[in-house]
């Protein structure tokens, strides 16, 4: 049987800790072929580049394997991985990670990390997003390994449903062993935004955007919960984005349809 | 009664004829407050500006309104205008648009209109994107005022469901008159990505994204469907993306679920 083969991205850039973590863990479970922003895309959501151009340069980073830098965004690294890169195969796996930060809750919707693995779920490949759930310059991710390796396999076995990325979060290396993994709903929560307003050397006012993160879920059966009480946490997304279930309400109480 | 306090955005720049049509109708259902971004953000899906700073500035580009133009995303512009801009006010309403293109289907992902709205929604603020299907440089938007107005004024009379933004897609101006308004769930298509490679005078290669819509859906309850046969889509969109129904799923087959 031929080795599945797996395409590889990140939001942090084609030099972070975290991909290397992850292009090392793909290895033992297929061929790996790397496409990654040449540089940070940290909150880039679901971005694409329309307006300009997109630069593509193979590098040799990842000693033994193919890999290129992108000057795009997540999402056109997986689009140009897909249809220029790996323009004749298909990969069976697309990973995104490992994220130097939480990507829980509502950050799924402004994570690159996500959004490389939402466009892998649109072109039909089983696609996962990893996070480590620890802001720390020296973030340690040795204990994700065994994790990360756990749900690849997984998902290489199984598949995943139709139209459904994996977002995965591991919890930070504790004293404390991780309990297990947890398939879980996306949690209730949002950034409250405190702008950090600043004057630049000419006297002109700028903005820093920051925040706190605010917690409105009691439930024992999110992403927030099981990262809290250190299980790793799985939260199956999808790209329809409509609420389906408001579609009769608004065809009930709106007198303006026809 | 006080008037309505409605908040104005978009993605294609505060010099839009999209946006001057949307102010001009939210000009006769309250009192106008625009914050949008100072230069193009289309395909900017969710993202926010995170590792650089942000540039409000006061304009007088719609006479007799506080506006300002901001250098960040649409995401940005509302998160700015709700802590900032409207600090002790909460806007009753959160328009953006009118995107000039469509913003069906799986589009609604990469818009940055669309975002504005999410965002508004993230918020806690009734929210609605509206798009208008024509992408050429003459696009005429005058067909579009009656039905944004019908809409904003639903929406400023019911609410919106917790959770939820509207989508809204409205035909270009075609001999027919449209006939009328459908809610729609969000059309089961994706953009078939065809790069154009290209060298610049140097001789390195660069690309553009390129590529065609693909629309797989067959039926008659989507934005596709409506659009294709001039009806103006609404399709309620929620920020949760969870896919509920693979829970139960990935706990029956997964066997490393603890």
């Amino acid at each position: 049987m031929n080795k599945p083969l797996i395409l590889v991205s990140n939001d942090d850039g084609i030099t972070a800790t975290g991909i290397r973590t992850l292009v090392e863990i793909m290895k033992e479970l297929g061929e790996v072929i790397v496409v990654a922003p040449d540089s940070p895309q940290s909150g880039m959501g679901h971005a694409i580049t329309i307006g300009n151009t997109l630069r593509l340069t193979e590098t040799d980073i990842f000693e033994g394997l193919i890999s290129y830098k992108c000057s795009g965004t997540p999402a056109d690294c997986v689009k140009l991985a897909k249809h220029y890169v790996m323009k004749d195969r298909k990969p069976d796996l697309v990973v995104s990670g490992i994220n130097h930060g939480s990507n829980t809750s509502i950050s799924v919707l402004y994570s690159g990390t996500m959004s490389a693995a939402i466009e892998g779920a649109i072109e039909g490949m089983p696609s996962i997003g990893f996070s480590l759930c620890d802001y720390s310059s020296h973030a340690d991710f040795s204990h994700t390994k065994e994790y990360v390796k756990k749900i690849a396999m997984q998902v290489l076995k199984n598949g995943l449903p139709k139209g459904v990325a994996l977002n995965v979060n591991i919890p930070p290396k504790r004293n404390e062993n991780i309990k297990g993994i947890k398939i879980c709903r996306q949690a209730r929560a949002k950034w409250q935004e405190e702008f950090d307003q600043r004057f630049d050397p000419n006297g002109r006012r700028y903005f820093w955007l920051a925040g706190n993160f605010v917690n409105f879920d009691k439930g024992e059966d999110n992403d927030e919960w099981a990262i809290a009480n250190n299980y790793v946490s799985v939260v199956p997304c999808q790209f329809d984005m409509t609420a389906h279930h408001t579609i009769s309400i608004l065809n009930d109480e709106w007198d303006i349809v026809e």
